[in-house]
């Protein structure tokens, strides 16, 4: 059995479990995100801003990837939202059956909204389905504007690209216009907000947007 | 066949033809370097600044492994030297069986330093030996002190940690003694250089470490 039979047999099985994932969250009326980038762009603060401004406003819960420690859950818990931690022991990405594990501690019947962070990196968790709604991408000003001409695969399968540190514009080589343009040369459907999590530049039409399109799902509770 | 075994296999069929990379860089007197990190640490930017400061001292070439495109081929051919473009169409990192292809365009006994750029990926990367003497990891200051615990297998396997975008610490919110601290009890035996391919600061200090390095080699050159 050749190599390439065996990945492609791995990603059929994790479809299955993400196709059963996305069943549940939707049999749930709850709307997932799976947050993807490449180390340090800032997801876990952006995710710490989003959740002070959803505080009493949507149910929500998240799942933290990470290769190793448990050091982005203990930062989400003291915003008093359920958080998960899954360490993938040295693996590059998350895949269904982990988050499918993990959702076991959560009770989807109360939340409306799941963040899954994603192993910072960004290649390989591009190929995986979780059963989320939608990818976000988040990228730094800081990585460069040539990078989703280098890693066209995470921009084409994302549905939002947070342009993140954007208050570092005047200290780097930056282009956000030039960024934007490559990103959207890739994909055309992208949704793209700059942010900044220090100057919490954009959070709130990040929030306003992720408010609207969770409690669109018709919802029972 | 189980998963495990093919994964188990595909490293070993990989170190064997890494030994036999290793040992035509060692027939001809070439020091190699493997260069990893994060999309957008800086890596491209310190070789071209490194290959200016090494012009007429040492005679290098350069292997580029990226996702997709040959962007940074393009850059490093202004610097009038060989420079191999591998582009892995997806692959998450670069294996010795695609450095020993690129190699073939180059003609080993004419140079003393090999330099390769590996696919912008702080996880996949760590687990493949391509035949280099050492592998360095840049880690830039924006992307926050907790990388070198989040993913440690890059810190333990190499050999020169270069703390990068120095010149951002007053701008972001960067503790590069903590950063430092932490790659260090990962792996106490990291020589750490700081860097800022922008301001040049410590790019003279990496580059007088790599000739006295690359030149240590017995050479009949």
């Amino acid at each position: 059995m050749s190599v390439v039979t065996i990945e492609r047999k791995i990603l059929e099985k994790n479809d299955e479990v993400a196709l059963r994932n996305r069943a549940a969250f939707k049999e749930n009326h709850v709307f997932v995100l799976n947050m993807v980038s490449s180390p340090g762009a800032g997801k876990t603060t952006i995710l710490e801003k989003t959740l002070e401004l959803l505080r009493g406003k949507i149910r929500t819960a998240v799942i933290e990837g990470d290769v190793q420690t448990d050091l982005d859950a203990q930062r989400i818990e003291k915003y008093g939202v359920p958080a998960v931690q899954i360490v993938t022991r040295g693996g590059c990405h998350l895949e269904a059956n982990l988050v499918q594990e993990a959702v076991k501690a959560l009770d989807l019947s109360k939340l409306e909204l799941l963040i899954i962070e994603n192993v910072g990196n960004l290649v390989c968790p591009a190929n995986y389905d979780l059963g989320e709604d939608i990818k976000v991408v988040v990228s730094s000003v800081t990585e460069g504007d040539d990078k989703p001409l280098k890693y066209p695969a995470m921009f084409r399968n994302a549905g939002v690209l947070l342009l993140n540190k954007i208050d570092l514009v005047p200290y780097v080589n930056a282009r956000p216009d030039v960024l934007i343009k490559n990103a959207l040369s890739i994909n055309p459907h992208l949704t793209v907000i700059q942010t900044s999590a220090v100057s919490n530049h954009g959070i709130d039409v990040w929030c306003d947007w992720l408010i609207e399109r969770a409690t669109q799902r018709p919802s029972s509770k």
